[in-house]
Parts: C-alpha cells; structure tokens; sequence
C-alpha cells in the first residue's frame, strides 16, 4: 500500500498525513500477513491484491477525478441503500472504512464505550482523518437498522452530512408501504444532491449493473460447495469487501474471470485445502474490511470457510432486482424496495427468514460447523445467536459462538475456541 | 407485603413460592428503608404505603376477581401501549415487573449477558415465576422500541403469549400512518383477547379515564415548582411506578386528595426538605418498580428531586388526548395514535424535543442540575447522553451522568459522585 505518488491527494482530502501512513503500514502488513501467506491461491487473486494495494490511492485518484468532472460519490454504511439507485443518479457508491480500531480515544468522547466496534470504527475513522473515502463523499446515506447506528449518526452529522434512511422493523404491508415512502425520499435526495435525474432508463442501467454483479458473487459462491473447496473463505470474503468500494463493472469482470479459473479447480478437484478439510459456514454480524481476525483464525486452523451468512456476503448478495415487465420508474423502484426489504437483517422481529438461510446455506455448501460471529454489543445478532444455535441443532450442525471485538487482545483465547471447535467436528 | 391469605391464590397463578416469599421479603425491607425512612412526608402518601404493601396481594386478587367476571388483563412494558384502548376493551392494564434483578442465572442462558437490567428483569420475572403481574395475564403487548426489547419480545413469547406493536423510528408522515395501522392492529387484537368491541363511546370513556389520571399527576408535579419542595422525589417516583399497576379511577382520586395536601404545605412553606435544598431533575431511562436506588441515593444525599424527565415520570405522563370534535371511533383513534407519537423516547431520531423537554423541566421546577440515569447497554440513552449534557451546560445547568444496574454493588460509588456533584452545585 504505498504512498508514494498521492501525498498531494490526501492533503487536499484533509487527511491527518501522519496518522494515515500509521494505518496503511499496519494495513500493508496485516494484509501480508493474512492474505498473501495462503497457500494455493488462484491467480484471479491477483486483481484483489492490486485493489488493495491501491485501495486508498488509485481508487481514491479514480473518485476524485470523477467528482472533478461533476460525479458524487455517496458513502455508506449498510446494505439497505440500494446502490442501483444512487448508480441511476449517475453517483459512485462506496462503503465506508468501518472495520478496524480506529480514533477510539476521540470516539469514546462522544460515544459510549459499550458501543460495538463497528459503530466505534467508522466514527473513529473520521474523528481520526484517515479514511479516505468518507473525506471524498458529498453525503453519507444512513439508516435506522441498530439502536447504535440509529444514534451514532445523529451525531455523525455533526461532522459530516448524513441522510438518514428509515428502514421498519416489520415486513407487513404497511412497513412495504413506508419503506416504499423512504425509497422515494432517497431518490429525491439523490437528485438533488447529483443534479440528475432519476430516470426508467438510469434505473433499469443501474439494476443490470448490481445485478450482474450480484450474479457474479453468486457464481463464485456456488463454486465453493466443491470439496476440496476451490478458494479460501478469506479470498472470498475479500470480494465481499471489495464490492462495496470497487467500480461494479470492473470488478463484476473480473469475478466472472476469477470463476473461470475455479471452474477448471473445481473439475481438476484442485483445492485450496485438501478435501476433507473441516468446512465451516461463518454466520453473523458483518465483517467490513480489514476485519480478518476470526476467519483468519478460523484457516489458519486448518478449516475452510465456505460461506459467509453476513452482511458482508450472501445476505447482502442474494436475491436480484427482478425487472421483468416493470417499464415505469415507479414499478422499477416497486422492484427495488421489494428486493431490499427481503433482506433479512436480525433488526427485524420476527426474523425465522435468517434462521431458515443459515440452515439451507449449511447444506448448500456442505458445512460441517457454524461459527456465529457476535460484535460484542450488537444486541440484534447476539440476541438471534440462541435461535441459531437451537435450529442447527435440529439440523445436528454444531454451532461455535464467538463474541469480539476489533482488538487483537482475544486472538490466542478464540484459536483455542475454534481448535476445540475442530477436533470435536473431526471426531 | 404480608402473605398470610394469598398462598393459595399464588398457588393458583403458578407462582414459584419460596422464591416468591423471599422476594417479598426483600421488597418490603427495601421499602421501609427507603420510603418509610422518610421525613416530612406527606399524609397523603398512607394510601401508596397501603397499595405498595398488597402489591402483590390485594390487587392481584381483584385481578383474579375481574378474570372471573371476564375481563381480560393486558400486559405492557412500554408506555406507547396506549391504555385508553385497553380500557375500552373493557381489560385491565398492567405494567409489569421490570425494577429488580430476579431470575439473572436463568436469563443469562437465554439473553446475552451485555443485556440492560431492565429487559433482563422482566424475562427474569418470568423466568424465576414470581411476578403475579404476568401470570395474571392473559396477553403481554410488546413494542419495537429499542432492539434489547425487539428482540427478546421473541424470545419472551416462548413462555408468555406476546403481541408486538411496531414504533416507527422517525415522525414523518409515512411514520404516522404506519403508526396509526398500528393501532388498528392493536384494537383488533384487543378487540379478539377480550371479546369485546371497541366503540367510540367506549373509546371516549377510556380516553377520559386516562386523561383525568395524567391531568392529576400534571398538579402533582406542577406542586414541585414551590420552594421548599411539598414532596420527595421518591415519594413522587412511586405514583408515576404504582399508575402502571393500580385502577386509575381510584388512583386518581388519591392523587387529587394529596394534591389538596400539597397545596396547603405549598401555601404554608412546609416542604419535605428544608428551602433551599439543592434541586435536582432527573433525567433518561425509566425506573420500574421497585428500582430506587439512585433517587434514594441523591434525596439521602440531601438533596430533593422535583422532576422526572422519564417514561416512569413527565416523559409519560404529559399531553392528554384531545377529544374535542373527535366523535367517531376512527377519529377518537387518530387522536390516540397523534398523542403517542409525541413521545419523545429516545429510540426516535432525530430527536430535539426531548432535549427541549428536559431544558423546559429544569425551568419550570427550578432544577439546580441534572442526573442523566443511564441503564448500563441502553443504547438509546446513553447516546442521547451528550445531547442532553451539551444542551444543559448551555442553560448553565450542570450535569451528572449516572450509568449503572439494578445491582447495590455500586451504591458507595455513586454515593461519591453525587455527593461531589452536589458540593459543586452549593458553591
């Protein structure tokens, strides 16, 4: 991750220089450590590997230089903002830095500490300067999911605009009916923060492209029923980051290219663990990026990850904005809303939808295990972590909890966790 | 809080009896402690010295009673459960048991262990089958307010049948009229427990019932304004706990008589504290019975509480329901669901008129400073904390942040803190 050519760059973002160079060293060095030490990679991991390195140059160079020519780029947090929509409005979509400690002695100024590490994170990136996508963005979109999300950015806004997005609690028909309402009102506030307008034809543009992409991870996903799984949990959880701030297009390409390459895996039984290597579904709370450590723990261990229940994964994925015969832009935007509000995020009550994927993605990708992921204060998913249990139970399917946070100080305790977890699956 | 009749009624209701008796015991030591240690109190105050000693037996039995004629008792949590409507269902509304730790063990194989004490206690009650409250139910009515009690309403319903109300999260339109379906969903499910329809004269009664309850302890808390102050904090705090258990017409008329009282001392300069006394608001979660602990503190310390900014206190108790014109049942409901969605809980965002709401107490009762109580992993609150202290420090009024649990471990702790607080605001 080098630093060499975009000093100029990050100084007019306002970034803190010092701070920045601190983050993208330990960045560099984590991702060496987690990521470039596997064993067996396809080549297509090449393309991910120059993102990263780049993540926060050429990528950063790529938005500025849109915005120069009159593009917004829209952060946000979570994927409940439809990103064909912003796309429609010919705005850049990009995620923001949320899943590393960071700023954590301003953030605790103006947040509690019994906040999760999530909300601490992209509060602390930038209390703390050193994310460059939130200084590059002309609005973040936010969203009533969480209790902590819900609050933290009232105060967010205080140092950057914030627009925040009511997502119910419900999906009866008159939560359809307000979540349809606040598609509206998005649209409305992307329009005028773009000066486009929002048009059938921008929509349909912006479907085909999430969509495809969609179709892409979809793909690579259902490769990795194969045993020996052709690619590493890591890799794969990797796209799922990526996604969120890549070009769609570019990255939709080189997904596809990247299935080719497991294609031919997949018919040779080349794996990137031997086959019989325990197979573990990781399921829970997202893990935004440079969030590594339980996966990392969990292959490191001699476990394959083969899927990834999360908001940074399938559940974020799944399911496509079906267009068939919905020519208007409000039957489009019907269609989004429709999409959008399957998606089964533990905010919901009752949420038996989640349980259900969990368990069909256990035989979907043949998973031995499931490892619950719980960011230590996030009430819905720890609170949906006992219904997870039982189900799996039901389906004779182990299920490891593991509640954590950002910091490092737990990794020896969750090796041990996740070891006994193994040996009791390859008894 | 003698026994010596109820054993068999107990019995009946599935109570678990030892833990019961022992639970009695505790609260009835707690409340000669803390309330009948008092001095100054007002005569007025015998009647809630009577209805705290059967709380849990002469009250249930009328419940019982009422059961056998037919009516139906509701269980509620939450104060946007609009209790004119259980009324005109002809049912019984009951706030049930959430102040104390009980069942902890037993619920911390269900719940996560970073739960809020209040959402602990009431699955704790259950649990451990000492609450007569929700054993004399016949249906609990939940609500989407903040994601603890989302969430556990789902596991809750696994021993108590549980209806779950859905509170939009902001106050636009769409909001209103999500809201407003709401409770159309809530009539007809009271409509089907009770056997009952709900007219508007029905309506009209128990929206007159209520309205005269929270008109009574309006005089009540206005009394407050005089220095020195005609009555405790605490002896106050125990009207807003005991409206959630006691038949309001009867209720109202004792508070109506104490009031009387009131004005006399109010007239005559008799207070419960000496003028002068430090005075104190306090403000943030509510404080279900028998939680004490802070007020106790801060009015042992020496100090008077004149307001509650809470659930359990103004927050709940101000605005009426508006009657006038409205003679339909539909518009009598528009009316109910306008006054409720004024509550200012924090769970709403943005949500500026609490803050107002607080500013607008510590001047309308002379307020010296504010305790800002914060329950421990109460999202909500805590992150409205800094809104609240930022706000008062610009009316000069200083502020004492106070997290913490239902457990005493604490109490020499916050001792300290309150008794500096107080030393700072004598100077």
């Amino acid at each position: 991750m080098g630093t060499e050519n975009y000093t100029e760059m990050w100084t007019e973002l306002g970034l803190n220089l010092p701070a920045h160079e601190g983050l993208l060293q330990t960045l560099g060095k984590a991702y060496a450590d987690v990521y470039l030490s596997q064993k067996n990679r396809p080549a297509g991991m090449a393309y991910l590997d120059f993102v990263m390195s780049e993540i926060h140059g050429l990528r950063i160079e790529e938005l500025v230089k849109a915005k120069k020519q009159g593009q917004k780029v829209i952060g946000t947090f979570c994927l409940y903002v439809p990103e064909e929509i912003i796309l429609a409005a010919n705005g850049i979509a990009v995620g923001l830095c949320a899943g590393a400690e960071c700023g954590t002695e301003l953030v605790e100024q103006i947040l509690p500490r019994n906040t999760c590490a999530l909300i601490k994170s992209f509060v602390g990136f930038k209390l703390a300067g050193v994310c460059p996508y939130v200084e590059a963005c002309d609005i973040v979109i936010g969203e009533t999911t969480c209790d902590g999300k819900t609050k933290a950015y009232e105060i967010f806004n205080e140092y950057k605009p914030t627009f925040v997005l009511e997502i119910p609690h419900m999906k009866n028909d008159s939560d359809r009916r307000l979540w349809r309402s606040e598609i509206e009102r998005l649209t409305d506030k992307l329009e005028e923060v773009t000066g486009n307008k929002i048009t059938a034809d921008s929509l349909r543009k912006g479907v085909e492209i999430v969509n495809a992409k969609r179709k892409a991870i979809y793909r690579l996903n259902r490769l990795r029923a194969a045993d020996p799984a052709p690619i590493s949990g890591l890799d794969c959880l990797l796209i799922n980051q990526v996604q969120f701030y890549d070009d769609p297009v570019r990255l939709t390409e080189q997904i596809n290219k990247l299935c080719d390459e497991l294609e031919t895996r997949v018919a040779e039984k080349t794996g990137v663990a031997p086959a019989g290597t325990p197979r573990l579904l990781v399921s829970g709370c997202p893990m935004a990026a440079p969030n590594w450590k339980l996966p990392n723990i969990i292959e490191k261990s001699g476990a394959v990850i083969v899927g990834e229940e999360s908001c940074v994964g399938e559940r974020g994925t799944r399911n496509l904005v079906d267009l068939s015969g919905a020519t208007t832009r409000e039957k489009i935007l019907d269609r989004i809303a429709g999409r959008y509000l399957n998606i089964d995020c533990a905010v919901f009550t009752p949420n038996p939808e989640r349980v259900e994927h969990v368990s069909e993605m256990t035989r979907q990708y043949k998973a031995d295990g499931v490892v619950h992921y719980e960011i230590q204060f996030c009430t819905p998913y720890t609170m949906e972590g006992s219904a997870v249990r039982r189900a799996m139970n039901k389906d004779g399917i182990p299920v490891l909890r593991i509640e954590t946070d950002y910091s490092m100080e737990d990794t020896a305790q969750i090796q041990t966790r996740v070891h006994a977890f193994l040996e009791m699956l390859r008894k």
